[in-house]
């Protein structure tokens, strides 16, 4: 593995400096510390000394015998960067923020038609389904499934529900608990996240989604493998209505320009067609966004407001255990 | 604010190169995304070729014109490092993983007798208590406080209450909620965490303690303002015993070095004190640590094991919204 260890140190001075001083200033606090030999190693390469401020950057191989750099810590609290492992351990929040997972392998790892997918494995969070850079779930989080089906408040028994997406089976093996009169469940394709829990879901991804993918029907709920929007158009034309409408697609985008982002048009027409196909006491729900993104959540909000139903609604900020940032839900029901 | 924003960039070569050529290779990308004002201006510093693997710094004052430089993310993953910055965003887990906050203000700081307390202000965490460096407890974490209270199973009605430590004042406000018969809750020093909370708490931490710190005695709690080592052994002496005993002094220490870490001992002290004081049919409480240390876990429940009084034990893994580590805690009760 060539998998660099890159320790980073900032110093605040009083007063401006001569960076040369600094330096050989700085290599006897080191020196102090058994630091010395590595330090030459950089031979001048990773510091740079500015007016007031000081960062140095140490560089080193991670199998080098660098055990006394851990002391570094204390004068940064900075861990070092692991920069070109195999197995990468940083997937930055939906809010920008740098995060360090605890990934010690890749489980599996596919580039599909629609995005990547890989399946990582972290300790304390079991496998977590990333697609395209993004966590998407982890086996420790039952708080979303929770969350976007009314945190356990509702009563599914001898309902009618729809989930849209949906695809690790987290939702459905939850709700098949609940005695409903009949769960549809409807994912676009067999590629993709939706593939990936239907043909892999036996052994990567069994605490959440349990055994109920092994079959696309049972006594109360079917699974169609197909685009949902003609599958709302044509409910909506019967007539079909449904207790519970689970929207298990997408996180509100990120971008807050919604006419350069297609997801925003696409997300705007499930909601219509969604409320639209929704019984006049049922409910729907939805996962938002990162609670940072405050502008995103805005103009969702803004858009729930302009459908062609009017709806009223609540959020709740929920924590996922593997997200590492708060997450928002929603609950729309016609006014 | 002299901050500077520390772009890193990886990339996996097939074979080994010659640093320079690969440099001018990789400019020829950065031009095509505009980045060449800003390559040119490291001057040389900054990058490190090897053999396989290229690792390459960007850096720059925090408000020079780096808009374009956001595109980086789109090679790395890797969000800028904001390094030298007047609010430090960094604070790494307990199992010393990097994770960056969103810390906007720090509220309060002082280096008391015994820490460096720090109250930073997370927009989605409300109010974050750091203790020398380490998270201790924010605005969002009660779920801390349902699990070392029982997880919400207990009933404290009518019951005898021990709590050591817990200054920020949430264990108390859950439990006198629940009408005990009388709960006594020992703090150590008005100086600390503890002086914090009482001495501040009416605005910094009003989420997380209510109006319950505002007087040190009521109907059924008292706050004894003293260290508890000497109250546990006089209540051993007086055969006193309480129906909970709630140890929220210390996690589990990281080092499993007990010979060389007095906090050890100091944790084997009160543990024995505690079980000593608990009732026959009592529970003892107290948190563990990240469930990724499980050398520290494990050396615990060792020395639960050889108690002079003889406990079972169990433990659950809590989401402590804060934490960004999953975190252990213990129940203990007489055999």
């Amino acid at each position: 593995d060539m998998a660099v260890r890159h320790y980073t140190l900032d110093f605040n001075l009083s007063t401006a400096v001569d960076p040369a001083s600094t330096v050989s200033g700085l290599l006897s606090i080191f020196h102090e510390q058994e630091l010395t030999e590595t330090i030459h190693d950089t031979d001048g390469h990773g510091y740079l000394a500015t007016f007031g401020l000081v960062t140095v950057d140490l560089q080193c191989y991670e199998d080098d015998d660098i055990a006394q750099l851990d002391n570094v810590r204390a004068y940064t609290g900075l861990p070092a960067l692991l920069r070109g492992a195999k197995v990468d351990r940083y997937w930055p929040t939906a809010d920008g923020r740098l995060i360090e997972y605890d990934i010690d392998k890749v489980v599996y790892e596919e580039d599909s038609e629609y995005q990547n997918i890989k399946i990582l494995h972290s300790q304390q969070y079991g496998n977590i389904l990333v697609l395209d850079g993004d966590v998407n779930l982890a086996e420790s989080d039952s708080a979303y499934t929770q969350a976007i089906t009314g945190s356990g408040k509702e009563n599914y028994a001898g309902k009618e529900v729809l989930i849209l997406g949906g695809g690790d089976g987290g939702i459905l093996a939850e709700l098949v608990k609940q005695k409903p009169k009949m769960i549809t469940m409807v994912e676009i394709s067999f590629t993709g996240k939706h593939s990936l829990f239907l043909d892999h879901s036996k052994s990567q991804q069994r605490k959440t989604c349990g055994d109920i993918l092994d079959n696309l029907k049972g006594d109360c709920y079917q699974i169609l493998i197909q685009d949902c929007v003609p599958l709302l158009k044509k409910y909506v034309q019967e007539g079909r209505t449904f207790d519970y409408v689970i929207n298990d697609l997408t996180a509100i985008p990120i971008s807050t320009l919604p006419e350069e982002d297609s997801t925003w048009e696409f997300l705007r027409l499930i909601l219509d067609l969604s409320i639209k196909v929704l019984h006049p006491s049922g409910k729907y729900f939805t996962q938002g966004n990162s609670a940072n993104l405050t502008e995103a959540l805005n103009l969702f909000e803004e858009r729930l407001g302009r459908l062609s139903c009017p709806v009223d609604f609540r959020k709740e900020v929920v924590c996922v255990p593997s997200y590492l940032e708060q997450w928002v839900f929603y609950t729309a029901w016609k006014k």
